[in-house]
């Protein structure tokens, strides 16, 4: 039996400390909450279990999708507009994305911007179109979410959106030192190493938590709310078992060992209702470079399913979900290179047919497949899977496979789903109102996303309405 | 804001009644509770919603899946064992189906199949082959789960398991009204017309339910448990946008309106754990005649995806979260007939290229598909999707081509997800124990399937289960 979720105030002993706010968890969605409850005038407590700041944020790529004209945007050449960055989300995060987050979230979305770089977070205006992850160089701006590819090419006005702090390589770490810097030097109080296990509640209302730090178990009360701002579960495989098994096959665990969903169940123990508890983002990072896409992914029978110009998220998501986690890069010699992680094909063959038996596929399939695709590629077309013109030419013999099973090549999973929120961060409950006193943000909760992502919307969804919802509790 | 989930005994007032065992729902899962807890000694009432007894399995094909070599079996001519059974088991209703569960279902089958007829549901001992469904006739067994089709034919001894109560046409109604009846005169009392809005908790015991009945709210206490087993929530929509929105897309709703899930909400409100929530069962019944197997299933872009012999369920399971819900079946002359509810092919046309035009496909699609098909299918074999050989042959044009897409076909969803039980019925807890006083079975529970399913699954695991439950319950 593990320790309770929840404990009556009546059963607690003293509280070692009692303050407005208190938020749990220190990440994207923690620091913003905390640093917003305390912009609203509210005493804040953050209660980290880690020894320092940034959750998953902090190791991740660091992208943040912002969009609707922001400066970096505009400098770069691109127009862009609330009601098309709306238009592209209510496309690319569903089925049936939360369209009330979905609209705050695009019409938030420069007022955001501006709330970031007033914190410190630098932008350096230049486009990498190289990659949709993190650039080589100090770009702050990439193609996150396959804006210019099929469908939502044809859906929105192409933007990039995926926006990066200025430094090299993964630039998490930079944007949540200067988040969590930022709210430091506002006044928020933070006790790291201190695991929350427990929520305070009377009456029906959370009134604060329990943490445990360094074997000793204190009593934290709030006076006006508490944000669970403590990410999701993916590194809880009962967890993942129970409601979103196919993640399990994900070999890349996108997050920290924080991510056991206990801040969820935690919740859910005093009446909060979850949602999307199945739904993963899945990436499957295939490029840089970009020439690889002018092959051909194909499944276990050996048939295409996706256009290769799109985002590496709804590669990794069609392949995992949808084709039984099997697929493979088929390019010829024009397009072959290693992939950025130094992937290179497993099969060289001088015919498809003699590559599909290497490979194991059926007879036939494969070469049915190239000869389908090269048929209308000799005329720059892709009627199956619409990818882009530019990226579409007949494949030329020898033929190579790179193998994107699990296990070789990277699925990096990381949970969408959790507490159902309101776009004000106030937790819905089971009965269909909300939880008195509780908050939440961030990947502890069901974000703008049903099923479908682009890199930079947990940050994004993270610290907006981490944000919204550290203001709304320390509204009490 | 809705009716309380849960209500504090201090905060009720009198009771109605108070009896021992209170039974909530009086359909498959209701009967064999209340039935099995009135034997074990208990006093039992059971409270049922609408004003008959049955719930959806009455109005259901009525197909129970049972195996390990009944006397149906065996009359038949079929071999089957424990072992053989939950081998299919483990393989057809994974991935990672709970294992607990399946060898007890298994190990339980027999004895099970005894209880059942010792209550008086007769079997006619004849197998129908040409159906997954309900007979023409009285047959009393069909093949219900693919278990003679790949890959299940490769992982255990073919053997159907479908098991039907002898009458004409769908027999959910027999098997309910034989069920209850039996209850009743095993002395359960049951109150009709009576729906059960809240939990009533004293010091975290489950002690007994508040319902509505002709307006009136009546409290009713249980001395020694409360056995919820009130369906699932395939008519909520609200709650399948939030767990299953994959279900919305389903057509022909299996349940009934009482299938609301408010049981599995009540039981989390008082801290029940959920399972698999996101899964449900789509049958998708192409068949009968069996001669339409012949032909091919294809998806929105021409590719086949499954072997056309398998289960209808697994068929309509992989179209809807798979393919997009979109599929077509094209078939040649010789494998044409309308099919058992009158579909008939939307699209004839002389050859594969003009029909996939007039279906809107992309052009070469399906005429490649077929031309891979029939080149191995000249050959008697199916290396891409392994339907048997029986079924296997090249298709000679004209083509017709069915529409299979919703609102065309039936896709006939209900939910799998629901409270994680264990064997005995008792409702895991979110702190991995049990809520003392509560259990479950039926499709307020999570049963035996994680994913995949065969007919009969449900009115298999709600009775067998079902019959733990209530048995369990009368131990107080």
């Amino acid at each position: 039996m593990q320790e309770l979720l929840h404990v009556d105030l009546a059963d607690v002993g003293p509280a070692s400390t009692e303050t407005d706010v208190i938020v749990v968890g220190f990440g994207a969605a923690g620091t913003c909450a905390a640093h917003a409850a305390r912009e609203a005038g509210a005493e804040v407590l953050a209660l980290e279990r880690s020894a320092g700041a940034g959750g998953a944020a902090a190791l991740a790529e660091g992208i943040i999708y912002l969009g609707g004209g922001t400066p970096v945007q505009r400098a770069c050449g691109f127009e862009d507009s609330v009601e098309n960055m709306a238009a592209y989300l209510m496309a690319a995060c569903g089925p049936e994305p939360d369209e009330a987050k979905v609209v705050a979230y695009a019409e938030g979305s420069l007022e955001h911007f501006d709330w970031l770089v007033a914190r410190g977070v630098e932008f350096d205006a230049r486009l990498d179109v190289e990659t949709q992850m993190a650039p080589r160089d100090t770009h702050g701006l990439v193609w996150s979410g396959g804006e210019n590819a099929w469908p939502f090419s044809e859906i929105a006005t192409p933007a990039p959106r995926g926006h990066l702090a200025k430094t090299k390589n993964s630039t998490g770490w930079l944007l949540m030192k200067t988040l969590a810097e930022a709210c430091v030097a506002a006044g928020v109080d933070v006790s790291y190493d201190t695991r929350v296990t427990s929520l305070v509640v009377d009456e029906g209302r959370v009134v604060g938590v329990v943490a445990q730090s360094y074997g000793t178990e204190s009593v934290y009360l709030a006076r006006r709310g508490v944000v669970l701002t403590a990410g999701g579960f993916i590194w809880n495989d009962e967890m993942l078992r129970r409601h979103a098994p196919t993640l399990l096959r994900g070999t890349w665990k996108v997050g920290t060992e924080a991510d056991d969903g206990r801040a969820i169940e935690m919740a859910q123990s005093v009446g909060a209702q979850v949602k999307n508890m199945h739904v993963g983002e899945v990436s499957l990072p295939i490029i840089p470079p970009r020439d690889l896409i002018q092959g051909i992914i194909v499944n276990g029978h050996g048939q295409r399913f996706i256009n290769e110009d799109t985002y590496m998220g709804r590669v990794g998501q069609a392949a995992l979900y949808e084709q039984d986690a099997t697929c493979f890069l088929v390019v010829d010699e024009a397009a072959y290179q290693p992939n950025w992680m130094g992937l290179s094909a497993t099969w060289v063959c001088e015919t498809a047919a003699e590559l599909e038996a290497e490979m194991g596929l059926p007879a036939g399939s494969l070469e049915a497949t190239v000869d389908l695709y090269n048929r209308h590629a000799a005329h720059g077309e892709d009627p199956m899977f619409h990818k882009a013109a530019e990226w579409v030419r007949p494949l030329v013999p020898p033929l190579g496979a790179f193998d994107l099973r699990p296990g070789v090549a990277p699925y990096a999973p990381f949970t969408l789903g959790g507490l159902e929120t309101l776009v004000s961060g106030e937790v819905v409950s089971l009965e269909g109102g909300v939880v008195e006193g509780l908050f939440a943000a961030g990947r502890t909760t069901s974000g703008i996303c049903s099923f479908g992502y682009a890199s930079g919307l947990s940050i994004g969804d993270s610290t907006l309405f981490g944000r919204f919802a550290g203001r709304r509790a320390a509204q009490g």
